[in-house]
């Protein structure tokens, strides 16, 4: 069931990785650009924006990880990579609809829930049937 | 050692995974109920409890995730399965509390270190084997 | 290709879990040395600066284990573990730093994009490496 090599799980982690490092970028040069020094994070509402932003999508990362990575090994690999894909790009919606004002964030945050719900429960129907297979002998 | 398919630590990942999901979700309906729109953070001291509440949990995920996987790898998947239960509900007891009040969010914040702390010593003396193990031909 | 029980990835991702415990632990001695009760995170500049190194840490967690892995599973486990022990200590040298002056975690900072631009280039020579083996039937 599970890959022995996933490599497109992989893949997929390192490019989303380079991604949360472009994002953090972005919050860097709005510093920059305000003038906004660290450890100050308060400032005109587009930097305020732009922060929030990069926080949200921090604390979202472990469970993009977490359902990616399960639903991978669990459920099926090329499948849990494309949806990675889906939530990258949706993060990138969010992010860029977010700095330009708070109501633009919406479309991109609902994709990114439709990307994290469809990982998940895949990964769920992936570990229910590890579970009966493993422990009760069932095979589905 | 290492289990060939860990479907219980990948099932407590994912319940965990589930529980941050309504956690920020808790958040989500903070805002609401205190009417304070993002990227604003702060507010009513309620709104600012659930908030910190949230970003502890945050803070501490990566940590869980580690030490559940090290130890469910290393030392034993079943003990460590149990173990992120136990801190699964303890981040439940401490997000509860520090909404109510400051003071209550210790009993589960120390139920949280507890749970850790025993992932921790437990997967480091499975990994300490598995190195004396692997490189030193050393079998305990 | 892969390492069958990357132990010396396990110590050092396990050995950088207890680092973040300990920056989290310098943040509530900075919070009990000047009388900040959470949920507060401002104050006075040394206890901000001290709240947002650990933070930066925080955010930048996921992706030093993202990288530390991918490099460790799909190039070389020796490299990574080595290149993570290089970060860990890049990682204190701006906590320390950042504590006495902003402009003092520059040294540290940079230090620690070495240590994942490193992880993060050598992860993707052996997951390219991987996907031209797997999936083209190319052995380089």
């Amino acid at each position: 069931m599970a890959p022995d090599s996933p490599v497109l799980l992989a893949a997929v982690t390192l490019l989303s990785a380079f991604q949360m490092g472009y994002l953090a970028r972005r919050v860097g040069w709005s510093r920059m650009a305000h003038k906004i020094l660290p450890p100050a994070v308060s400032g005109p509402p587009e930097f305020e924006r732009t922060f929030r932003a990069h926080q949200n999508c921090v604390e979202f990362y472990p469970l993009f990880l977490v359902t990616l990575w399960t639903c991978g090994m669990f459920f099926n690999e090329e499948v849990a990579a494309a949806a990675g894909l889906v939530y990258m790009v949706a993060r990138q919606i969010y992010f860029n609809g977010y700095i330009q004002s708070t109501k633009k964030r919406l479309t991109g945050f609902y994709l990114t829930l439709a990307a994290l719900l469809s990982l998940s429960v895949l990964a769920l129907t992936g570990i229910v049937g590890g579970i009966l297979d493993k422990y009760l002998y069932i095979h589905i």
